[in-house]
């Protein structure tokens, strides 16, 4: 099938950029004697998550349960969830997935280590945790090193939960403050007695520094296996390194310098992350989509020597992939312009 | 069922309000004898459309012919498409879906008419085309009346379209340069011997002034069976009124003024139509959803009184409806606190 087949819009992955970026980045690690945990919530893709382990991954990290159940009946056995897992309905799946593969979830709170100690106390396998810390992202964690340590000797008392380490989403540009943070957590937790053997640091924007956070054992990239518009403005990879683009179709053309293709916020997202536009149309790089409605997309082409015309199909990457992932129930995976397989999105929409 | 069974995030529909909404409109459309065509990508369930229509609606209005195809499916049997369709594998689904149902689209270039004609010209039934006009939004449609008259005589001509008339997805506010547009639109296309019978405008923002624009001879909301906080802040409802809210659960809380939600950009997507925030949380009116990550919701409490606490359950009110039935497989359909069904959303996700 060729990609010239292929109805808009349309999510379309290639296949030979995948395949490098996931080798670049566990090249990287090896060299710095880091551990790889990709984040499959960009991808979404059982296949992908199974590559990354057998390129030297040691796991995978899901951000929802339903997500790790869909990785775990796909075969994944090593499964990183980083998040608070609250509540009597979410407890009872986490034991029970639990029981399937090697787990392991966060707490920031008192009240989640009791919810997770409760539901696992009278369990045959216990639950590994690790402390969330909040080094300067301000999402989730503790505020400081010492919180990290008290709540790991919580876990570290709690039956039915072993405490093995902390974990950060940092905050972009912040190397230093995260690594200042995760070396006085790991200090002060080492001195108590406790034994944090996982330090885990994520995100991709700053994942070529990542061995500037000396203590970490492990790094969790997630964009890097796509890349995005996003991430090459930060200087985390090229244009030529991005996998993941939107194929849509012009069709308006109501004004000179305005085309109008049947991408928007449905295919597209809202995302800017601060960005003029939503999203960079290859081969046109003075375009500017400057508004989406759900399912049109606005170009304004005045900078633009050659113009599209109605008809006219166009790959446009997006401003953030992993959500784009989440929109689109197939993506097509091509190799050059050969249509290699239409892949169902294993793990899209689960949301709890 | 309980509503306090469902776990989170999950989207809850209040269908008391939904049928208020429904019927409010409906009276209004009555007594200003303008006929009502909701449009579907606000709830994108056939039970809603098919009591759009049982309420008076002549029928329903789809974005995506992926959506008319599964609301005609269900049993409905007069679809507008407001939409150029491009290319062979749509216009062969169009021709399709135009031998099952009363169907009709736009279209606002000659490129499209002429795909058009060419699809339609040898099946034994033509298709309604309306001309769509640009009266200020700046998306798609004709710049001035007289090429939309133009493009109407080109329908006109071609074999096995049947021109219908005008329609327009006005700029918010501008109902004196919609009503201007469309009327002398219409005066043209008479004095030309043309017949536009219908003249569609849409848009929930303005529709309490949709008989202004009175040359209209339908109106197609689509947000308005919701509502959401962009038509609350628009005036068009009060937040009593929305029908529509992401159900949350607070789990973490790292600092005394900062919650963090299982709702993040997955639920409660980016949109923010210029407000500040990502939403409304219902109970707590000074609260502010600051930021979203895919799977988390950072909310400032700094000017609550009362704050939410870990584990406690949120109701919010998005700042758009729409793009929220996107992003979930099934909503949970209630009646006050008790669960009345929960709905697969049959046409999420038709992207083509």
């Amino acid at each position: 099938m060729k990609l010239s087949e292929i109805d808009t819009p349309a999510v379309l992955i290639d296949l030979d950029r995948v395949e490098a970026n996931m080798q670049r980045f566990q090249a990287y690690a090896d060299e710095h004697t880091l551990a790889v945990r990709p984040h499959i919530k960009t991808h979404k893709l059982p296949r992908f998550a199974k590559r990354q382990v057998e390129l030297g991954a040691v796991g995978i990290t899901c951000q929802k349960l339903g997500e790790a159940e869909v990785m775990a009946d796909a075969g994944l056995t090593d499964i990183f969830l980083p998040y608070n897992i609250i509540g009597k309905a979410k407890l009872d799946r986490l034991v029970a997935l639990n029981k399937r593969i090697k787990l392991a979830v966060t707490a920031d709170s008192e009240v989640t280590i009791r919810g997770l100690a409760e539901a696992f106390k009278d369990t045959s396998k216990p639950l590994t945790v690790l402390v969330e810390c909040d080094t300067g992202m301000g999402r989730c964690g503790v505020q400081t090193p010492d919180e990290a340590v008290a709540l790991a000797g919580l876990i570290n008392a709690a039956g039915g939960l072993i405490f093995a380490g902390f974990m950060t989403y940092p905050k972009t540009g912040a190397v230093a403050e995260n690594q200042a943070f995760l070396s006085s957590a790991k200090e002060k937790a080492t001195a108590a007695g406790l034994d944090p053997r996982i330090i885990s640091n994520g995100g991709s924007p700053d994942m070529w520094r990542a061995h500037e956070v000396s203590s970490a054992t492990e790094h969790r990239p997630g964009t890097y296996i796509y890349m995005d518009r996003f991430q090459v403005a930060k200087g985390v990879g090229t244009f030529d390194d991005c996998a993941l683009t939107v194929l849509a179709t012009v069709v308006s053309h109501p004004t000179e310098n305005r085309a109008i293709i049947d991408a928007g916020s449905k295919a597209l997202t809202s995302d800017t992350f601060g960005m003029e536009g939503f999203g960079c149309i290859v081969g046109y790089p003075d375009a500017v989509i400057t508004s989406l409605s759900e399912e049109h997309g606005a170009i304004d082409l005045s900078a633009c020597k050659d113009k599209p015309q109605i008809g006219d199909r166009l790959r446009i990457i997006p401003n953030h992939a992993c959500v784009v992932s989440n929109l689109f129930d197939q993506v097509v995976l091509i190799s050059g312009n050969e249509v290699v397989e239409v892949a169902p999105v294993a793990a899209r929409g689960r949301v709890d």
